[in-house]
C-alpha cells in the first residue's frame, strides 16, 4: 500500500498529512519539515518505549531531547505544560526549534500548546499514534490543556508543519481506544457525508479487525472532511462548529465522570446518540434514523447511553460552561438529517431539559 | 487638546489607538469595542484604586468582574496567569467576553496572554497607564509572561480590539517611571527617525515636566513608528526585530539584577548606550554620535552605565539564552548611524566580549 497524502489548505499555514504504514521508518519524510538544528520530542510512558528509538534515529545529527509525560487526560493541565516549557528552557532551544508530538490526542494537544507559547511560537510536527488523534486531534491546529472547571478551556490555534500518521502504530492500540477513534469517524459521516456513513456501516467489522487498507481509507476520508471544514473556517466562527457534533453532550459526560473514566471517544459516541435523540425530539430525525445511529455506535463498541448518576440538571450545568455558549444562549450541533448537521440555538431549553431527563442511563 | 487617533494596519486584525486627556471619562469610546455582554478587568494594586471606579462606570450594564494583581514584574509569571484564567472560569465568561487591561506593561502583557489562551482567544482591550506601556507594550500584539530562565519566554501574539491611552493617567506616574518610558521614546528616534531624535532632544525638559501636548506628540509619534514597523512585519521575521534596539543588553541587565531592581526602561536606557558604544567599536558610529546618545539618555534621567558586578561572561551568558539567538549565532540590533538601526550577526563574538569587559560599570 502506498502512502496517501492530503493538504490542509490554510494559505501560508497550509500543511500536509501523510498516511500509511511504515512512515516512522522513513527519516527523510520527517526531516524535510525540520528547519532548524534542534528538536524536542514530547511523548508519554506508553507510546515512548514503543516508537521513540525509531524517532531518535530519524533525528540523528540534530541536538534533541525528549520529554516523557505520564499517560492520560488527567495530566493534560497547566502543570504538565510547565514541564515541557522547562525542558525547552533548560535545553536553551531557540525560536527556530521544532516540537514533535509522538502520541495520542493528549500529547498532541499539550505539546502543540507548548509549541504555540514557547517564545510566542515555534515549529510543531504531529506524529499521532492513536486512531482518535489521526482522524481528529491532529488536524486543525487546536491545541490546549484542561482547566479544573472545563475541558480544553486554555489553549491556542497553532498549525503543525506536517502530520505523519503511521498506520502501523494502530497495531499496538487497545481495542477500547480503537473504538474511541471510530466515534470520530462516525461523526464525520453524520456531519455532512451520507455516502461515508454508508461506507462505515458496510466496513465496520473490517475496521474493528484493523484491516490496514480499510483503516487508511477511514483516516484519509475523515481528515479530508475535517480539512475541508477547517480550511473554510480556521477560527471556528461558524462552519467549524459542526465538528462539535456530539461533543457538547460528550464533554458534560467526561466532566461529570472525571476525565479518564470514560474515554473521550466513548463520551462522543454517547453524545452522537444523544444529538440524534434530541434532533428526533425536535422533529428533525425519525425513529429509523435514530435507531441507525445507535446501532452504528454500538457496532463500533461504544456506549449509546448516558452515565447513571448524571441527571438533567447535572448535564445542563456542565453544558452551560461549555465554549459553545454565546451570551447565555446554548448552541448545539444537531442533525436536520443523517449527514446534514447544523449549529442551532433554535430550541426551548425546557425541551432539552425534558430530553435529558428522559434519556436512557446505564 | 483633541484626541489623536491612529490605526495599526494588520488587515482583519487592524485596531485603533486613541491618545488624549480624559478618555477614561468617555464611556462610549470604550463601549463600542466590547461586542459581548461580559468583561473582565485586570489591574494591579497601584493603578486599580486610582482608575477602577471610572472604568466600572463605563462598564455599567455589563456583567463584569475585576482581578487586582500585586504590582511588579516579579508577578508576571505562570502562577499569576492562572489567577486570571481562574477568574474567567469562575465567572463562566464565554468566548465572546472581553479582557480589559488597566495598568502598565506587566498588566497588559499578562492580561493579553490570558485573553489569548482563554478558550483559545477572547477579545482584548488595552488601557495603558504608564508612558512605557503607552508608547511600547500596548502596541504590536505581543503578550506573555516570564520564565525563571528568561524574560517573555512564554506568550502569544494577540492583537487588542483597541488601545485607549488616557494621558491624564501619567499625572500620577512616579518620576522614575516617566523616565523609564522615555527610554523607549528615545529608542524610536534611534531606530529610524533622526528628525524625531532631534525633536526629543529639543523637548526633553518639557517631557520631563509632563507638558501634556508634548507628551501626546511623543506618544503619537512613537506609536506611529512602531505601528508602521509592526504593520509591515507582524510576526517578527526581520524588520520588527529592530524594535529590540537596546533590549538584548537590557534584558541581560534585568536578568542579572533580578527583575524589578532596575526598571525595564532603565535597563533599556543603558542598553541603548551599550548598543551605541558597540556600534562605535565596530566603526559604525563616531565618538560624537555615542556622546549624543549618552547625553540624551542621561537627560531623560536614565542610567548610561552597566550594573557593577555583571561581568562580560555574565552578560554573554544572559544574552545567549535570549530569544534573538538563531542556531547559536548571536544577532544584535546595532546602529549604522543615528536613526538607522540594523539587525546583524556580522561581528566576532570576541569583539563583543572585549566591549562588554571594557564598558563602564556603576
Amino acid at each position: 500500500m502506498n502512502m496517501k497524502s492530503l493538504i490542509v489548505d490554510l494559505d501560508e499555514r497550509s500543511y500536509p498529512i501523510h498516511i500509511g504504514p511504515g512512515l516512522l521508518g522513513k527519516p527523510n519524510l520527517l526531516r524535510q519539515y525540520i528547519p532548524g538544528r534542534t528538536a524536542l520530542v514530547v511523548t508519554n510512558t506508553t507510546v515512548g518505549p514503543l516508537y521513540r528509538a525509531r524517532l531518535d534515529e530519524a533525528l540523528e545529527g540534530l541536538r534533541h531531547a525528549t520529554v516523557t509525560l505520564p499517560d492520560g487526560e488527567a495530566y493534560k493541565n497547566m502543570q504538565t505544560l510547565g514541564v515541557i516549557l522547562d525542558a525547552l528552557m533548560e535545553n536553551r532551544f531557540d525560536r527556530n526549534t521544532t516540537v514533535i508530538a509522538l502520541g495520542g490526542g493528549v500529547v498532541g494537544d499539550i505539546a502543540g500548546f507548548a509549541a504555540a507559547c514557547y517564545q510566542r511560537g515555534v515549529h510543531f510536527i504531529q506524529i499521532p499514534t492513536t486512531l482518535l488523534a489521526q482522524v481528529d486531534s491532529s488536524v486543525g491546529g487546536k491545541t490546549g490543556v484542561n482547566h479544573p472547571g472545563g475541558k480544553n478551556m486554555i489553549g491556542a490555534f497553532h498549525q503543525p508543519r506536517c502530520v505523519i500518521a503511521d498506520t502501523d502504530t494502530l497495531n499496538t492500540l487497545p481495542d477500547r481506544e480503537l473504538s474511541a477513534g471510530l466515534a470520530e469517524v462516525i461523526k464525520y459521516g453524520l456531519i455532512r457525508e451520507r455516502a461515508f456513513l454508508d461506507w462505515i456501516e458496510t466496513h465496520m467489522s473490517s475496521l474493528r479487525a484493523r484491516d490496514p487498507d480499510t483503516l487508511a481509507t477511514a483516516i484519509e476520508t475523515s481528515c479530508r472532511i475535517k480539512a475541508d471544514i477547517v480550511g473554510k473556517d480556521e477560527r471556528e466562527s461558524g462552519l467549524r462548529a459542526l465538528l462539535n457534533l456530539g461533543h457538547t453532550f460528550g464533554h458534560a459526560i467526561e466532566n461529570a465522570m472525571g476525565y479518564g473514566e470514560w474515554l473521550h471517544g466513548e463520551a462522543v459516541g454517547a453524545g452522537l446518540c444523544m444529538a440524534a435523540g434530541f434532533s428526533q425530539r425536535l422533529g428533525w430525525l425519525n425513529e429509523t434514523d435514530v435507531a441507525r445511529v445507535n446501532r452504528l455506535v454500538a457496532a463500533a463498541g461504544l456506549p449509546t447511553h448516558a452515565p447513571a448518576g448524571l441527571d438533567a440538571e447535572g448535564f445542563l450545568q456542565r453544558m452551560g460552561i461549555d465554549k459553545k455558549v454565546q451570551d447565555g444562549k446554548l448552541r448545539l450541533v444537531l442533525m436536520k438529517a443523517l449527514g446534514e448537521s447544523v449549529l442551532t440555538d433554535d430550541f426551548p431549553l425546557q425541551r432539552l431539559h425534558e430530553f435529558l431527563h428522559d434519556y436512557p442511563r446505564a
